[in-house]
């Protein structure tokens, strides 16, 4: 087999429209698209709000086409929309062109199938494709067709009956959105109206030049938006990426609520409703989410990054109800797609039943413990070595060890549930070391231990 | 002739949805319309964001085709974009359906004709037609016909065009843009970003529910944008209603610019321009606006409320320059109608050129004065008696009179540049006291003087 | 109850758009629609080619969706796909706007669900609705809201779908097609196309003013396609009437074939491929019929004209396999509606395969009997004692009676295959006899007792 | 500069889609034109309805916005409608996607400016961007927007004001047209309705898989239409070509006419009607053209075939009242391009009005003379020489000539109005020999001469 250039990163392919995400690749993806379904069956194709999208719809579409294989043109929908749509009946795949929360000189391609992410195998025949330019071309006389249609209603109808089999409608409490300008703004503030709250937006009118603010919620862009949360009375604050995957919550003082309890609250939730079940959770969240869950008797299992949909695929479990990467949750009684408006909805009405009214009450029951996250540089060429030799100088170090996860990285648990995580990044020349514990002082014991071997197995290999 | 039902307001149709404005009459209307242009020509229609849009567009629309008139419809947009419209070769007449700053239950219909508003003669002979159902029926090969264009990146250059010729670009000046929920939400904050600023929105994503605030742009309904304006470090903060016609303009501290020193400011950027000229205001304005305006080297003329249309028409008065009503700038150079959009895009473009940045500085070049609005009672039936006799008890005591101004009410304007003027609503059953004077002291002795007189007058009718 | 204006005719609505189907009434009945179905639900608009269909279409939606009743508009497409529609999930009421064959200046309503026309009681709640105007006014925040899709490809699909259940492709054989200027333009070409025909078309381009021929397809409005049918080397010649509930047939030498030949081709086939079953057919078809579908197997129900529909839901029988009147096949494997396309595409296909090729040839398999058909006068106040005397005195001269049918007329049927009907028309001052027989010396017998009898009874009105 | 690969033929680009014709293609081109027009202005974009249309559009215009060129969506319409879309305010070119008569399983591009063809020196452009790839790629922020427009309305408008302005309308005299299943389906029929004939339609449902008959209007393809054309009575019978830009005429007995009548009828009544002007000319058309010009006072140049547009532009000449092809006629006062749809019209018009309801009329007073046209083999390398050759020794073989013209092949004039024409053809290894002449004697003499002289050419190459 041919070497293959790797177009896909952990999370759908991304980069430059100048040079990576251009037209040729567009059309050439949307002709090993129709290429992989055999020139059959029908495809939906979405977009986020960037200024490139309909350059990049309308050469992705003309591919898909020439295979023979039909379209159905969705417009602009967030991600969750367009994964709901892999779902329907006589659709073979769902696309969103979508660069998440890049900057808006970036674009990008997402697929879905039944509800999920398409996995490895999956992209891989895609990439084979561009790279060996084997595409099937339809006869004239069996190109595809293309149609169009207006999906928002069906997907706002079912995130709806999703929340209100959770709980009731509000009386009116005030929420804050900000949906980044970007694919959520037609979506999260009307669904939230219908769900009986008193909607204030920022940052939502429809924009691809992201103008309000970066795309990725963090706390930093998110710094205005933590200002009006405080100023005025909301209950909370709700506020996504560009293409309405993400959520970030902040509480009615305009505090950013840690990632790991959002997913912990979620996933407690959850588990209680169904009497038990699994949680998939990325490596890199906190032991939090355990306590939680097993709280309510459920187990979690721990995925590599960029991996959850992998991980439903291979690990068999049938009993799965939430997953989740930070900011990402999966409501798996909705469908297998991360969803942040859902997510969002849910959150308002758990601060308006359980929190009655008040965010800071609902995140009360939802332990807040130390964390560390830091980085420490790790040249490519040597981190093929670099894990192993951790593992074998830290793992004797540290005491009451109850699990080792070394899917990506190796992760330390030990019994009074706290943890050790190093891992080296697959985009940057970093090692990254997580650390969580009950204590600060706990956390601080692990934090020298662990800095310390990193920082003598780097040295060994600059000596040697 | 028949006694008809007047429904036409002073700002074109507006009321309830549930018994006024149904579809019925947007069916009469529309057909009420085609009879007006005598079967011919093409009519544009649009709508704001209100839950009733597409209902009443659809009815009036098939009014206006059963004559045998054509129509474009435009969709959703603002009230300017429609006006403009009605300006394009072709085009007989543009409507929009909206009701303005009215509650979401409410709709309502504006006539435009060559950039203004239909005058008081066009809007009888549609009551009139409405009344007696005298109607065009075409024949079943001359029913009109419907296309459908989107007007709104036409509108927008043409508002860039005018702001261009009056300053630069901004260099990412911060603006904060509110635009009610409503029909500007697509138009505003794309043509700030357009012209350099980098804008944040609230309120801003469509929604006919107006869930973030009541339409009306007024410091009650706008309390909690001004906290955000004050909050972050925005230059200045735009604000609309429901259809785009009105601006509020709130400074850098949240404070709320009071409409007569915006007005004034831009009556004299625009006398300035054009080395002179006219600017028509309604009568309830304050002489801040004749101050500037003088300064400048034109002049001022004032309309009784809801007439400056009717007043370009009749006062025959060629070198208009700019004309308004509190909230609703017209600029001559652009067209005949109330733009709050334009408005919106010059002010920011003179906080960054003329302010450098600084909406208070901006408006340090224009006098803050004492200003009072009070009303009292005064029963409908004793109205038409009111008037003549407080003119001719105010008058005697009001000393230093330059110009006593009598279409709506009774304007006394003196030689300092204070002013009385006392009204009858046309609306409720209220007598209105305005006043202005430079110092508070001024100010405090003619309201003194004005309210005894309005109050031995009512106590007269008591008498009686 | 008050008395009621009858708007409903023995086919949906129709009349002039001049005086009766005019946009009030469109807009009366979309309310009277909603109201029906409580302002809850999804109704299909579709509309056949007319060119009052824009101005209708829009008054009737506003109605609809001012009960709160949302609409899903589907453009133009022919009857048989509107009535598809209607079966849709989600779907509760779907509506064509069509005069079917009537002349250019008229138009109408249809209304189905369930794949079947509306009957008696159903539309007699939207005639009390129109006239005594109580409808449900939704409230601002629930009014109905519009879609739109596109219907053609799923309606396409599944009439293939149908006629390759029964069949293969044909191999190029040609067929002449003439879609009445109407609303199958875009349909029976294609359909036929994509069976492996080789199509030309005549009258086939979409005008609403019908340029080529009045939209009946009857042998005089069809004398310049059946000359054409003769001229070239068409297997078979299929015609439709304006909106495709009709099928006419004329075969390679331009020779009409009689409607009652096509409807006894339709239901042995359908009865010999159930192997058995019932067909249902109008009063005033042939005995051909039931020969045919007896020799195959199965029984035959008469019902009124104008009624099939209402038979289905009265007559409890299970297994009817085809229901027809002249010109309107009903499959009802495919639904319960009028489908002359999909009679275009079958009847096509079994000239190819059964025929091999010639229509001819085809139709050898159903016998050509004599039949008469004619009209005396009887004034509208005779008709109810017209019939009573007419039974009185006819059935004692007809010998061999079998079964007398009494529900619309008096048919009598003869054990040797003939049979004599005598009707009164619903919308002339007319009787009407219908005679069929094998032989045209049977037939001649028959019709000089029945038109003496007819006579006889007529002058005793006369006289009385 | 690099070799290229010529991509444009005589009449823009066409080819397989399924080797030259392909989505890489489309989308190159779409950055050439970009490219071209320097990454601004905006092009016009619609298709013909061939089953390819819409993935090589959609290609195309992505290819076009990722300049940063705007593109204005027209959807499907006939060539001569997207030529007129050029002429436009603010359109800086338009382009069909179209391959007129070829087969299906082609397609292909013509690019118009001011209502002409694209000359040689802007396809050279082009065709050297597709070679070195060298296009323009706009930056995120500047990348083209795409709008939708419906030109149909526009184009009809102009076509029946050109008509009216020669003549009246008609009084229901009966035409039949045949759009080949092609762009012309919703225009010609509608327009000749709207001039007040009474319009049968044959091949007039659009349908690119061309099933009534091939796309070229030849006799040969038009067999069943001529049969139809006599058998009923039709005054005229007017058919096009897939794309609308060529017309041919057949009379009430069925008679074909001969296209060199056609283009002397045209350009007899435009001289007429201009009182003088020139005419321009294909080489290869009959002197019958030459006799009708002079008579109305006119004059006729003759130019290289597939060149007219380029004439237009090199001969200076400003009162060109029209120019044609044989089948393509354009008519100056209405613009620049090949027009069948206008010509349909008018011709229409003059059967009514000059022939008074009959074509046979209408054509008695255009001369029909007797002509030649035939091929002998002629291999690709000997072309170069075999023209001079056959001057050299023809030459001296004719007597009384006139004049010789040389720009493409050899056509020599005799004083009597005969003329002998050789050319070679520049897709077919073949040579090509015109004859006119007023007698069969005369022409049969002119025959034996030049085939004689042919044949020892080449023979004489044969010898070499």
């Amino acid at each position: 087999m041919t070497e293959l250039t790797k177009i896909f990163g952990t999370s759908g392919i991304r980069g430059a429209i100048a040079d990576k995400v251009t037209t040729n690749l567009a059309l050439d993806l949307g002709r090993a698209l129709g290429t992989f379904l055999e020139g059959k069956g029908t495809v939906g194709v979405g977009t986020d709000e960037r200024t490139s999208r309909e350059m990049l719809r309308y050469a992705f579409i003309s591919g898909i086409v020439s295979t023979g294989t039909n379209v159905v043109d969705l417009g602009g929908a967030p991600m969750p929309t367009m994964a709901s749509h892999s779902r329907m009946p006589g659709i073979s795949t769902s696309v969103i062109i979508t660069a998440s929360h890049n900057p808006p000189a970036d674009n990008g391609f997402k697929f879905f199938v039944g509800g999920r992410e398409y996995i490895r195998s999956e992209e891989v025949f895609l990439e084979s494709r561009v790279a060996d330019r084997q595409f099937i071309v339809a006869d004239w006389s069996n190109i595809g067709k293309i149609s169009h249609w207006d999906i928002r209603e069906t997907y706002i109808q079912r995130v709806k009956e999703f929340v209100l089999q959770r709980g009731g409608k509000a009386d009116g409490m005030r929420v804050l959105v900000d949906t980044a300008n970007g694919a959520a703004c037609n979506y999260t503030p009307h669904i939230l109206r219908d769900l009986g709250f008193k909607v204030t937006s920022v940052n939502s009118h429809s924009d691809g030049h992201f103008p309000g603010r970066p795309a990725e919620p963090s706390p930093q862009n998110l710094a205005d938006t933590m200002k009006m949360a405080a100023d005025s009375d909301f209950a909370v604050t709700l506020a996504h990426d560009g293409d309405g995957d993400r959520l970030a919550v902040i509480d009615e003082d305009g505090q950013f609520i840690d990632q790991n309890r959002v997913i912990a609250l979620f996933a407690r939730d959850e588990v209680r409703r169904h009497g038990g079940g699994t949680v998939v959770v990325s490596i890199d969240t906190s032991n939090v989410i355990d306590e939680l869950v097993a709280s309510a008797g459920g187990k979690v299992i721990r995925a590599p990054l960029g991996s959850l949909q992998e991980t439903f695929e291979k690990s068999g479990a049938d009993d799965i109800v939430l997953a989740s990467e930070p900011w990402k949750p999966i409501f798996m009684d909705l469908g297998k797609w991360m969803d942040g408006i859902a997510g969002a909805a849910r959150l308002a009405q758990m601060v308006a039943e359980e929190g009655k009214g008040s965010c800071i009450e609902l995140m009360k029951t939802v332990p807040k413990y130390p964390m560390l996250r830091e980085n420490v540089s790790c040249p490519d060429k040597i981190k093929p070595q670099f894990l192993p030799r951790v593992k074998e100088l830290l793992l004797p170090e540290i005491s009451g060890v109850e699990q080792v996860l070394e899917e990506d990285g190796i992760r330390i648990e030990r019994n009074d549930g706290s943890y050790v995580l190093v891992r080296v990044s697959g985009t940057e020349p970093k090692a990254r070391l997580y650390i969580g514990a009950k204590t600060q002082e706990g956390l601080d014991k692990l934090a020298a231990i662990a800095r310390e071997i990193m920082k003598q197995v780097l040295e060994s290999f600059d000596a040697s």
